[in-house]
Parts: C-alpha cells; sequence; structure tokens
C-alpha cells in the first residue's frame, strides 16, 4: 500500500474547514429571509444575530487555522499527520462552538477554548518546523 | 508552442479576485472620508453602510473561494482550466454582486446566487479531486 | 553555507503575520471579559471597539497580504526575498498601526497608508512575476 501523502491529509482537512464555512454562510442567508433582516443590516433577531457571529468568528479562526495549517504540513514536525490530527480537533471543536452559540452564546466557551488550543498547538509546530529550516535541520 | 502551467490559470484568477477585493476595500476608505464616518464605527450613511457589506462579504467569500480554487488546482479533475473557468464566472458574479448592491442591497441575489453556485462547483470539484487522491486514481 | 529557500522567508513572514493577528484577536477576547461586552454584541465599550476593529482590519488586510505574498513568492520578480523585505514592512506597518488605532483611532492613518503602500508593492510585484510567466519569460 503506497503512503498516503501529506498534502492528501492537509488538503482534505482544508476541505472538511471550507465546507463547515460555507454552511454557517449558509445559514446566514436562511436567517436573513426567514427574519426578515433587510441588507445591508448584520443585526435584527437574536437568531440571526448569533449565527452571523457564529459565520464571523469561523472566518475569523479559518484566518489562522488555514495559513497554520500548511505551514506545518510544509514545514513538518516529524509528519504531517500531526497537523492533520489538530485539524481535527479544530473541526470538533467548530461544531461544538457553533451549536453551543445557537443555543446560548455564553454557553460557547468550551468550543471557542479548544479552537484556540488548536491554533496554539499548530503556532507550536509551524513555529518549531520552520526554525528547523532555519538551522538547516531538513 | 508550451503548455499554459495549471498554476499560472490560478494564479492570475486569484490576483484578480485579490484586486477586486482591494478594490472594495479601497472605496470604504474613501466613502469613510467622503460621509465622515470616524472610525471605529462601520456604520453611519446609507453609501458607506453598502460599501461595507461589499467589501466584508466579499472578503467571507474570497475565505471560500481561494482555498476551494486552490485545492481544486492541486488536485484536478480532468484539468485545472475547470477551476479556472469556475474563477471566472466567480469574478463576474462579484462584480454584478457588488454593482447592484451599491444601487439597491436588494438587487444583490444574482450575483450572491451566481457567487454560490461557482463556491458549490469549487467544492465538488475539490472533493471528487481529493476524493480520487484517497482512491489512489491519480 | 546553503543559500536560504524562497518559501522559507515567506513562511517566515507569514508565521509572524498570522501570530500578530493571533495576538489581537486574543486581546479581544480579553477586552470583552474585562468590560462584560456579552456575545453576540461586537460593540459596547470604546476600548473594546477599537479593539475589535483592529482585530477585524487585520483580517481584512491578511486577505490581501497572504495571498499576494505567496503569488509573488511563486512568480518571483529578481529574487524572493523582495516580497519577504516587502513583508516585514507590512508587519511593522500593522503594529503601527493597532499601536496607534488603541490610543486614538484617528492616529491610524500611518499604518494604514504603510499597510496599502506594501499591499500596492506586492500587487505590483505578482502581476509583474505572473505577467512574466505568460510571456514565457520564466
Amino acid at each position: 500500500m503506497k503512503p498516503i501523502p501529506p498534502a492528501l491529509l492537509s488538503a482534505t482537512i482544508t476541505l472538511l474547514a471550507v465546507f463547515f464555512y460555507f454552511f454557517t454562510a449558509f445559514r446566514v442567508g436562511q436567517l436573513r429571509g426567514k427574519h426578515d433582516v433587510r441588507a445591508p443590516a448584520t443585526s435584527g433577531h437574536p437568531e440571526f444575530d448569533r449565527a452571523y457571529r457564529v459565520q464571523l468568528n469561523t472566518l475569523e479562526q479559518l484566518g489562522l487555522f488555514l495559513p497554520l495549517l500548511w505551514l506545518a504540513t510544509l514545514y513538518p514536525l516529524l509528519g504531517a499527520w500531526i497537523a492533520a490530527a489538530v485539524g481535527v480537533v479544530w473541526l470538533v471543536a467548530r461544531v461544538l462552538y457553533a451549536r453551543a452559540y445557537m443555543a446560548d452564546p455564553d454557553k460557547r466557551l468550551i468550543g471557542a477554548g479548544l479552537t484556540g488550543l488548536c491554533t496554539i498547538a499548530l503556532l507550536i509546530l509551524a513555529l518549531i518546523g520552520i526554525g528547523m529550516g532555519w538551522l538547516g535541520l531538513r
């Protein structure tokens, strides 16, 4: 059996992350219609407001996640599967965050905290991987 | 004549998409001055509000478009030119969206819908392309 | 001594840019607690409002910066170190912007202007680099 190319793992995680983000954006469009929140307003009904924050927070976090995931894939520490494994946890964290936020914004902290831990893990992986590049250790 | 490298097509689409986004951000800066909307406010005059939503929506959509475009370029189905062709339609959709939104936010739906169709097309291309990678079919 | 791979320079700049953005997001979380701005609100206290705009503006600018940095790395003009050097100035501009904005939003213009100049420089580098690709000059 051929080994799985490292980029394929990160590409798969990227696709899942982007698909989840697409879903959060789609929900905002749906709720804009349901609650008649007319553009350009981005607020107007509690359910819409929560969905919009879930979408925008997911975008804010994607801006951290995707660059770090790919830095850790290009400059792997031990193996690119570690970055992909963190990516799986990140995806779980985002689903927890979105579900909790829609139910009650005060309950978002577990998902938000787990998202943050994944981001810090990827920051450290990328930092060590790139540092090894500078030291000529790869 | 040498064939066009697939990445060059996607790089060109990326450059055009980013340039268009740059233009939407530039307009916001101009209108902030024209209508004296003082930072940190992101609302204060209808024309400014529309321009700000056009910029932010373009960023929201770029967060879907750019990762999917490059996944579909790295894992092409038939050829990377298909992803680039979808990218051209996406660019047209964004221009339609921005022009219509500035005239009347209620008229944005054609551009928004076409943007969404392009995103779904890229999702499907990337999904099949990555799926073929997992099946060892490339 | 081995030459430094061009991608390593851009990867390092990317890591620094993403780390800075992480810091701006972290500050928003801290100030949300300090000033008791309850989600889903993204406004409620002047210091929080400024921090949130600094975070979101940094994300808005990352959406320009990261794609252009990597286009200019993949299609370098003279050498990829030029794009990385612009990246260093961009990082300085973002720190100036964030510090000035937190003190007084009206003082953000030097940092904002320098950010814009860096973006335009990267746009031009990427445009010429990609144009040379189309002309077969690489």
